[in-house]
């Protein structure tokens, strides 16, 4: 009997994080990382994981988002969805009243990124695989097929992806030895978040360099002063060898953020990060000419394909911030990942939250094996914080992202903490009073 | 005693338009008119009403949306509310958590708008106004503190919107008196949606000439033999002297834009709209530069004023089509305005849908009064369908907007209308079957 998709299980879970300001930065001064935690279920008991990342207020809107692609899935043909998941992903971003909602972006987009991700570590359970590994198997035609090249026309097209593909497979089993030998580039943010005083960042920063980091991350955006005093902080204590990044989560208008740049590049950074807002493509490519050699990093609030197109291709941005909970899955992922090896950008996912790192990785390690070909100039964030939640937790070891060997995305939470942080009747939840 | 903002209802209320195929497109094949719709309730028996457009499924997310917000505004003092609108609206979009889910864009963002709509209608009626006057009667400085200039650093300060609006409010009392005598010019797209059969679309052209109107839009996007067959039938049905505009729906790449542009502005056009992907600034460039001196218009799926920035000041749309339930409501439409203006862009405002008329036509008679000083160029959208479910229709003669005297913003719908197409349970749905 052929199987088909059953139901959506969906899950509204929090994690109480503003009580130690961890997260906090100079948008988002009060974050609970959230998940609206999809399992999408099989006829014959499959299960694929996936999961909205929010910071807490409105996660119920993304579990009404899930609730609102449920029924494209439901009754689809299991075998038939896994052999064109090129199809699929296109099948959801295309609906046309949903469409409406975005087009291809905000709440309605990342459900649908849920539900994709969702199907790919179905796909990678069936297939007994690691999702990085499952995706560097692929053939270039195989990936191409992924990518929705409808708005991409005039950059990239399906031809184009095949060959940057054929040129990324030469020496793909080596890099698969090398990944899984010495893993992945990390750097850390976990130092840096802008609600910590002194001591605690020096100490954290310290704890960074025992663990085999260098290259560490700082939020910016408290004032120009306060900014350049943390810095220069930080830089006297780690020295000159050590990587420092500083990210501005948006704060900044154009000319704020080249002055800012300006005088914290005394210090030397590697990438500002979200300097203004992520719409704001002409604005980054007029902080980027001005701040070169610093670069310019962004993606993280990047709607979709068509926004990294023109951050891409008109030198906006330096370091191409993919995470993988935004865009539209794994398949609107691999779409902008070709997009910066066509441009020769390096890809440097955003991570953290709860859950980002644990699938974001692969994303990473399928770059480094089957797209970019390299690790030269590339990191994937890491933030130590929740994954005690997850199935198969990453692992990063002497500033390195372990390569997952498990099957799957990386996406499934324990069952204990789907009850346990279930919003607002799990019992952390139950334990204080309940926030508006 | 001090009157507070007691609660949201909220309704979900959908109209079965696709059974008559008003309204298709060629991304939007079958829509369900529909509105998220809220009434904000004040303690004192004050009410004010809104709502999200949208085209049927995931009409209820856009609902969850509204309950998000819903926390933010009850409790607040109403009088504080009113005196400070600017306020009022950044405190909504400012709100962390909830921008998580955006930033600034999607069913969280036009949720927004319509809290701030409604909260507006409110303030109307208490004044006992038609918005379009209200907002005429403010000062330069009331209405340049209704903007959020945030990330409009680099292009629009409050400084230069006070000046703008100086100009603008030269010989204001004389618009107003041509503005109630004459009305404002209005173009119909009730002749051309793309499912309509030939003898269809002609009838209905003919009929909009005989009520006046001289500047009807093609829906096209069907394949270029197809839009130019059907565009030659109008245009050899209306004569040389009246307008046409075609509107792609998003449906072209940008190579494929300019040849269909080209091949189509043969039979005279006056604007083609939605080229492309409302996020490709880039593209919209080269699509304007490419097809000049027909112009590119767009608005209606841009996400917010930092993408109408670039829009307009890069010379990419020579059309503003800002929508009245897209973006962060008035205030944020008050911002597109004044960018519009200072690159003298004419705004002619996306309408249709249900409601959208009844809403934007207060904004283009604002812009007349106080912003742009003219109707030259000038047309607000107009199509003819469910104004009889509002409780103060949009009048249209002689292919003007009749400008509204009823105190508010023309969004209330009639109670019957809430209640007979209520989803899933209202009459209208209940006596067929339920769509998924």
């Amino acid at each position: 009997m052929t199987a088909i998709f059953e139901r959506f299980d969906v899950h509204d879970v929090r994690f109480p994080t503003s009580r130690s300001l961890d997260g906090s930065d100079a948008m988002n001064r009060d974050p609970d990382y959230s998940a609206a935690y999809v399992v999408v279920r099989t006829s014959s008991g499959e299960e694929g994981h996936g999961f909205v990342f929010t910071i807490g207020r409105g996660n119920e809107v993304a579990v009404a988002a899930l609730r609102a692609v449920e029924h494209l899935v439901v009754g689809l043909d299991v075998d038939e969805v896994l052999s064109d998941m090129g199809g699929f992903g296109r099948l959801l971003t295309h609906d046309s009243q949903l469409r409406w909602l975005g087009p291809e972006k905000g709440v309605v987009h990342m459900a649908i990124g849920a539900v994709v991700n969702a199907v790919w570590d179905l796909l990678a359970r069936r297939r007994g695989l690691p999702l990085w590994r499952l995706l560097s198997g692929l053939s270039p035609s195989e990936v191409a097929g992924l990518v929705d090249f409808r708005h991409l026309g005039d950059t990239l097209g399906y031809e184009e992806a095949v060959d940057i593909l054929q040129r990324g497979s030469a020496g793909k089993d080596e890099r698969e030895r090398r990944l899984l030998a010495e893993g992945y580039p990390a750097y850390t943010t976990s130092a840096g978040w802008l609600g910590y005083p002194d001591e605690k960042v020096l100490a954290l920063s310290g704890a960074a360099l025992a663990q085999g980091f260098d290259h560490l991350k700082l939020k910016v955006g408290a004032g120009t002063d306060s900014d350049a005093r943390r810095l220069k902080l930080v830089r006297d204590f780690v020295g000159p060898a050590v990587r420092l990044s500083v990210d501005a989560n948006q704060a900044w208008e154009v000319a704020e953020a080249i002055e800012a740049v300006e005088r914290l590049a005394a210090y030397g950074i590697e990438w500002v990060e979200e300097p203004t807002s992520p719409d704001d493509i002409a604005g980054h490519l007029a902080i980027a000419r001005a701040v070169a050699p610093v670069k310019v990093a962004t993606g993280e609030h990047v709607a979709n394909r068509v926004v990294f197109k023109q951050l891409l291709s008109s030198g906006a941005i330096g370091v191409c911030q993919i995470d993988a909970c935004r865009v539209a899955g794994v398949n609107e992922n691999v779409a902008i990942m070709l997009l910066a090896a066509k441009f020769g950008v390096p890809v440097c996912p955003h991570a953290g939250g709860v859950g980002l790192c644990e699938v974001v990785q692969h994303l990473s390690m399928f770059d480094y094996v089957a797209v970019s070909g390299s690790t030269e100039g590339r990191w994937t964030e890491y933030v130590d914080h929740l994954h005690e939640h997850f199935a198969d937790p990453v692992r990063v070891e002497g500033g390195r992202y372990r390569a997952p060997l498990r099957p799957g995305s990386g996406a499934e939470m324990l069952a204990a903490t789907l009850e346990d942080f279930s919003f607002p009747d799990g019992p952390a939840w139950r334990e204080r009073p309940v926030r508006p």
